[in-house]
């Protein structure tokens, strides 16, 4: 197969759209993997495509800035392993990655086109575990455990949300179609209102599964939505308020 | 946007199937919502494509008779709703489905181009909770709990899977872009090695994100195997052990 | 040691009581192992004290006629064995109680004085998994896959409470130090507000560790009340609500 | 009631005692809250009593390097807890805690005779949340966002312990009855092999309770063992190996 065609579901996520209310009070962003890891080509070692990562930072910064104006509260959560005697990353032991490494060629890698390493990837201590610094201040909230590429697995993601009065969980990051769309999947299944910023996420895996990525959240799950989109809808919940 | 291409990412994925290896007495398959209410158009409300269902369920009889004859256990997770007073479905508490049933129009509905309901699927002592009959032998075991997309999300699966030793998990069923590719990522995060069998899989949310569905596992986090090929691997596995 | 001086709380634990309410709209009680396997001497596989068996039995009905009728749902939790060929009851991959059969004499059962088996304990179908008649009623919920200690370990227990919006999860059931205990624990962590109903718990391993779950409770995490002040409790917080 | 008799078990725990073996490949030792915050006194927010804390450190000094040179890996597991703006810190959401802080009194402390708070218990960045110096060496393993008693809830504690192809999960630290004990809940519900090190843990909540969790521990679910008789077995295990 090549090229695949997208059902038309614009009626439904219309709808659904008029359906989105966001008081503030009761929203926070999740900022998914914004780490030098993947954003940053001088040390990227699981890198997103340049354009993408230029993209992804100028509008998370927007949107973040927006946030925390708004009072809506900040969360990084981002990947680092240890290192383990004898085993080397702690990531792996996971069965697939152990596969690719071993069927790894020039061109195997996670990233088309793209060289990129597992085993390598987000050692504790190495420069790819920093937060990109213009989407980071000191009053974001940071989860810095995460393992796989759920958001809630393994760390106090969902005890944090509940501490700060959460309903709506709001997604960015990298990749959207593993930890952004497994963590929609998570949140969905705990009955938080799923969103996804559709200006702040990419893949490092392919365009294709970007916007799949993108339309099983709009379709089955969530609701992607625009920076734009974003600001009214927080705009407008803000002003039912009072 | 109306289509999209596929990423050509055959020389990774054919170097990821030879590392894989399946010891049947470490392998079991999960059917994933293999019941009337997806698959029976007689009673089903929340419809996959007839000829969908059609395949599905003749393909998934042979790998399941397959299976049984091979040792590897079979386990059935099916969602199935209590009816709560006051509420309906407690399906019904999540944001997204209740924001769909508000929207809802002729159209509107998660299964394009037919109809669906979520207020109404696989409510206790209905019809649609049941197994497709000729899927399901007395030996199988059969989780009946789910709630969401996860299979692992409010069940025993986890605590089944280790008591019978198991180290890879073999996907089925319905919907390919959201409970098999949810309970996929789960197990791909618990660190079982994840199988989706590409023949016994659909999706009544479009073929695009079938499509989608298969692409993320055999990308990103497994293997998507045809039944030919599950059947090739459980063999050379028992050979290896003898 | 032989006996063990109690440290006296009553300062502590009046004053906790004092900041105690239960609206009846946020509660729900949920009801232990209170099945035939532990309270009816006939069929016991793990036996309570008889004693103990028809004490709680009797208080038990009490509290849930009562918690019915001001309309706070009863949610039984009991746990139900698969039999695994090759293993026998699915409980044995539990590396204690194998320990426990393998080093296992006349007087070595974990009910002090009174014969036991873990092995054959609560498999599916056999008389034991009988919720107590008298307890039971239809609208009442049932939880039946707990597999170990925690009413919440595989089971949709969480999902359960917070789609009935509970706030205050109110314990009874068998065996005060284990089961009760370790889910009063979770239910802490989750952040519930924690009851246990003195009058209607027992524990088949010893009326000293019986006296420790209790006051594990009531100094630690939650509160420990007779049927009469839960009564009250309700009581007050229904006319809180008018 | 002032005091309580306990049943004699001696049998029962001499019979398991024989049928505990403890390969140091498969062990670890998970240190629970051994900070200032509990075993410091000029720091301390919920202290210890002195005298259990000089115990405690010394016992566990040994029993650490022990097992560091035995090849054992030792994981602290730690609560920090962040200030959240309008709630202070993010311990504070709990009902039970609330209460306590509304019920307080000079004697109403969670720890009797000694003065504590929970809510200005080990605060990120303050000297509570450092562990014992004495007690940490660079090769051991930090886990350092524990939110409530169990040391699995909210972390990576498992992933880790499966990670390492840990079966054995020896606790140490505080106290007893609380976290300790929560978590050899927790450790036997996922069927570990669960060890206490008697002579390496306290209570700061009383003596009684004390004995009671560690009476709960080795008549329900695990052993408790002291320091000489961990170094027997992890001798013995070691020896079998070669």
């Amino acid at each position: 197969m090549n090229s695949i065609e997208i059902v038309d579901r614009a009626s439904l996520t219309q709808g659904l759209y008029r359906e989105l209310k966001l008081d503030p009070r009761q929203t926070a962003i999740v900022a998914i993997d914004m780490h030098r890891g993947h954003l940053d080509m001088e040390v990227a070692t699981m890198p997103a495509q340049p354009e993408d990562a230029r993209r992804v930072i100028a509008n998370a910064r927007a949107a973040l800035d927006f946030a925390r104006e708004a009072g809506v509260p900040v969360i990084h959560v981002i990947l680092v392993y240890r290192r383990i005697p004898g085993l080397g990353s702690e990531g792996m032991v996971s069965p697939f990655w152990r596969a690719l490494h071993a069927a790894m060629g020039e061109k195997d890698r996670l990233t088309p086109g793209r060289n990129s390493t597992v085993c390598e990837h987000n050692i504790e201590g190495t420069p790819g575990t920093e937060i990109i610094p213009e989407l980071r201040r000191d009053t974001d909230y940071v989860i810095d455990n995460k393992k796989r590429l759920d958001c809630f697995y393994g760390t106090d993601l969902r005890a944090l949300l509940d501490t700060l009065g959460v309903k709506n969980v709001v997604l960015m990051g990298i990749n959207t179609n593993t930890c952004v769309l497994n963590t929609a999947f998570t949140a969905f299944n705990f009955d938080y209102r799923v969103v996804v910023l559709s200006d702040c996420v990419a893949s490092m895996y392919g365009d294709d599964l970007h916007v799949l990525g993108l339309q099983n959240v709009a379709r089955c799950l969530g609701w992607v939505i625009t920076n734009g989109q974003f600001y009214e809808k927080i705009r407008d919940g803000a002003a039912a308020v009072t």
